[in-house]
């Protein structure tokens, strides 16, 4: 595995690796702290191609709040051995100042209801814009076919694939399924700063969702029961969630009755630490045996 | 010549010429009406490259008075006639629905002083919004190794080399001379809506860019004097200029001395038609024979 750090290197890499004969790049960015879930991703990307290109980089635009910057766990000796070990051909791991030089001044902004709910309230209307800006610098500075990405957030995907189609990047967008811990928890950089008691009491969010599926799956399709379903199993655990989010998974608008496919999105903090998982709701197919 | 109107196809056709061998595409964007400045910047194309693609799309979204956007001359048939005489080998002439569909979201935004002087004020803060934005679709659409603009817009040509290279576009841009009637107007296509009165009128804007460069030429490097002389030429032409700016070539500050190169540059209304124009200012080389 190459490490790089600069934006020259990898294009060189991925050119070479090209002169000789590859013929789909993909690309899984991170902002390091690698768990399985990260390494889920590569595994994605490896079956589907030739060379898989990962980036580390603590992107400081997408962070609204300078705790939950200067908190974000850095590992990279770590990361770098985990991310071999998985299959990674080229490891991007720029500074700040490679990727925002002196004068940089632009900003790709998703715009419309897309940035206007859940994850924009709790991290500031300016993380998608952090988001859209670095995922769009990565791919066009590693000419990935492919980049993969975690279904766990699954609005930072909705607005990648937004801001992909809308800029005309030749990039496939990948999104593979969250990866949980065995106590159901999605797995997160984030919950390693969660202590043994607050980790217990998390695993009310994925238990909430759980509660919605099975309500869901016995026929409950109004969004206010199912609600009051999520909120029983986080309530009992002593957690008052930031939000329990019904959108429709195209338009994230929200939604009363589940018809079409429904995102279950919850964002809530434990302790410090603040969690986000979701689940993908669909009518149960009545052709279906049981 | 061909003529295609979506953006796969456009893909499709540079995707062919390069299979076919072609190393060096550029693409002339404009928004059509052409005149001999745009067939200047094909022919510096042509003379570049081995596929030359000129866009004509008069982009609705870097329009900030509607009934500029509605006046603005449309004449495709005789565009592409001249376009295919310069030599143009691909032209692009998509509707607005092809590059803006339904539920489209992005904004490229440049910030800075580079989008808060100028042009900001005349042609409202969305204007460059729209120049970035469509400039950005264009250059990954055709996947250009260069790309031609015309230094009468100079402030559109900083903005978007900031922005090719804050995303890291790969596309090479190139600034092509102005070029001017033999009146010295500088050819635009909103020079046919000038009655034969103002028209005359007009060629005190280049008049008052000559008599800049001739103050300077003679020594007067202060920025107040300068000023009062192209202030001068305007007046007595009964032309009140929106701006008359004299900035830093690179960062667009204004300045009070012409030391580093300079960019002059004026824009007025001459009856309804809002003109531009401008020169960039250099101290006379010292070591130079005269």
């Amino acid at each position: 595995m190459k490490i790089v750090r600069r934006v020259s290197e990898l294009r060189d890499e991925v050119r070479r690796a090209r002169a000789r004969g590859a013929e789909r790049v993909g690309i899984v960015p991170t902002m390091g702290a690698l768990h399985d879930g990260h390494l889920s991703l590569v595994r994605a990307a490896r079956r589907d191609g030739d060379v898989v290109v990962m980036s580390i980089f603590v992107n400081p635009k997408q962070f609204t709040e300078s705790a939950d910057l200067a908190g974000y766990p850095r590992q990279e000796a770590a990361d770098a051995a985990l991310a071999e070990s998985a299959g990674v051909d080229v490891l991007f791991a720029p500074d700040a100042a490679e990727l925002y030089p002196d004068g940089f001044a632009t900003t790709v902004h998703v715009g419309g209801p897309l940035t206007q709910t859940m994850e924009a309230s709790g991290r500031g209307p300016e993380h998608f814009d952090g988001v859209a800006t670095v995922v769009a610098k990565l791919l066009l500075a590693s000419d990935a076919d492919a980049a993969y990405f975690g279904q766990k957030d699954a609005q930072q995907v909705m607005v990648v694939r937004r801001m992909v189609a809308d800029l005309g990047i030749r990039t496939r967008i990948v999104a593979c399924p969250t990866v949980r811990d065995r106590d159901g928890l999605a797995l997160s950089s984030r919950n390693v700063r969660l202590s043994a008691e607050e980790r217990s009491r998390a695993t009310a969010i994925p238990r909430a969702l759980e509660a919605v599926e099975a309500a869901l799956a016995l026929g409950e399709t109004s969004v206010e029961a199912l609600h009051a379903r999520a909120a029983a199993v986080l309530t009992a655990a002593g957690i008052s969630p930031e939000y329990v989010a019904f959108v429709d998974e195209r338009t994230v608008r929200p939604v009363s009755e589940i018809a079409d496919p429904v995102l279950c999105a919850i964002a809530a903090r434990v302790g410090s630490v603040r969690l986000i998982d979701n689940a993908l709701l669909a009518l149960p197919d009545p052709t279906e045996e049981h």
